[in-house]
């Protein structure tokens, strides 16, 4: 057995869901992916993560008595006290007690967090953000998730929901977002808002070379395609991209005014396929704030990759970094 | 003498200053207002605060010995670890080591905060936020002020810039700040902002009502004139009026689903001259917030009025409220 505490910690996305067992060095020990398939119920889902927690705790040669504690993060709407996930976009539940259930199957106590906050917390303990004080985390995927840790703890606000950055307005009375409200960040700079426009561009009669490659059907079309297209010169793309690239540094030029974080960690599909893009927002950032918050600001591209979320999922349900909150 | 713990806090504004002792209960035993007049030096300064101090303290027949703290909230960028205004951009002053001078001159070691972040604190603790745990503060007067109290802490970020949210992007490259950059809040909706923006439209050749009653002087005029004609029926003004309201809008749903605060505090100037603004903006952060923000979220007006500055500086002086912190 591996010298140190560990601690259980869960990916619960839309398609997969990864299980880690991590150390509080922030190594991941053991880990399993699993696919969870088609719109799965929550006792589907139960107990699918349950085998799993099973199975890396059996790869380590550890009981559920020796861990430090069990941490999920889970995309969608969280009320972390109650560890109750209120709304799943991803499988349409409503109000699911996922902590008891998982507690009562797998015999560990859970901390639910939503999927994005939890990532936050990995890259401020053992990613692009440790040794801060204050980070910002930006996550343009899909959606554009957030999560904030201020003085070493993260922030959920008042009732679970702080960071939902996705769905503050970047162009009042603008583009219609998915959540079905208007001018949102994430309807100009998520991927899905990204291909929605695109879309839209092409059935009210736009022309772009980027219709051939997807045999004439824009419903195809990913944000990756519309990216390779903007960087090939289609105007149409450039200019959806365009947009996406404004967006994205608005939010970070006023996510770094607002709360002069230490840092910003850029992560999520639209930066792991578009990497070049953080120069660009981080100049911008650099030129546009109060001298006071430009002079010390970092942007920077989040460190742990496809486990973030499970690795700070384990670090929140172990107690990981709790001592140096308190030394802040 | 009274009964309990008091302190000193003062407001120290662009044209005067509010000295007084506040028990800790919030109440203002004794104080004074003087005029700081025409760019004062930092010593002049020090020297009218320290005779107030010494004024309100002998009023109240108590030796700087007896009082629980000193605070002062000041306009402009403070370093609150160093006691430093960084910038005052009321009496151009760069880098002056103000609570040291304080100290000197009054025997009290001054904690030093940017004013709008020290009315938000007494908001907080015994204003229109008592009893929360996150509240934002929104004060919109000649620009635009924020203030931050996360898990009852004032929140003022990793270098004590947090809160400027007059210095956000509203309208990406729109209208020219007063700070040099384009398409802030405060352009559109801070009173020096919106007079500009009258003016240079009337320079533009835009007719209005109000210009009449203005002598034919554009220079002359108020937000408060410029809300006086909206109401009247006037296009300019009612669309620069709009526009303030637009931004308003904007920017409290913006720190609504962004911080998912108890409670949102408007005071300023603009509200004191406006205060059905107030109703409108609460409509529009219920109807267009995520649904879990917006089922408890409450949208008020500050309650401490001319004080609210004084009252926080001598709260974060004195150390009163720390106990709330601490059980939260």
């Amino acid at each position: 057995m591996e010298e140190g505490k560990t601690a259980v910690g869960i990916d619960l996305g839309g398609t997969k869901a990864i299980i880690a067992l991590v150390g509080e060095d922030g190594e991941v020990r053991f880990s399993r992916r699993i696919e969870v398939g088609d719109k799965p119920s929550p006792e589907e889902i139960t107990a699918m993560l349950s085998d799993g927690v099973k199975g890396v705790l059996g790869e380590a040669g550890m009981t559920a008595e020796q861990v430090a504690g069990f941490g999920v993060g889970a995309a969608g709407e969280i009320m972390q006290d109650e560890g109750i996930l209120t709304y799943s976009p991803n499988f349409d539940w409503h109000d699911v007690p996922l902590a008891d259930m998982l507690q009562k199957s797998t015999g560990l106590k859970a901390v639910l967090e939503n999927d994005v906050n939890a990532g936050a917390y990995g890259e401020w303990l053992f990613g692009a953000g440790r040794g801060t004080r204050n980070l910002v985390a930006i996550f343009p995927g899909t959606g554009i998730g957030g999560g904030f840790v201020f003085d070493g703890k993260l922030y959920s606000g008042s009732a679970g929901f702080a960071a939902e950055i996705g769905h503050i307005i970047f162009r009042f009375g603008g583009e219609m977002c998915g959540c079905g409200r208007r001018g949102h960040f994430e309807a100009y700079a998520g991927g899905a808002g990204i291909a929605a426009r695109f879309q839209a561009a092409v059935e009210s009669g736009r022309m772009t070379s980027l219709l051939t490659r997807l045999g004439g059907q824009p419903k195809n079309v990913k944000a990756t395609d519309i990216y390779s297209a903007a960087l090939e010169g289609d105007t149409l793309c450039s200019e959806l991209w365009n947009d996406a690239e404004e967006a994205l540094k608005t939010l970070a030029l006023n996510l770094a005014v607002a709360l002069d974080p230490d840092v910003i960690v850029f992560g999520g599909g639209i930066v792991d396929n578009a990497p070049d893009i953080i120069g660009p927002i981080a100049d911008f950032v650099k030129k546009n704030s109060l001298d006071g918050v430009a002079s010390h600001i970092r942007i920077v591209r989040a460190e742990l990759g496809e486990n973030a979320v499970a690795i700070g999922a384990a670090a929140l349900g172990g107690g990981f970094g709790a001592d140096k909150t308190e030394r802040m």
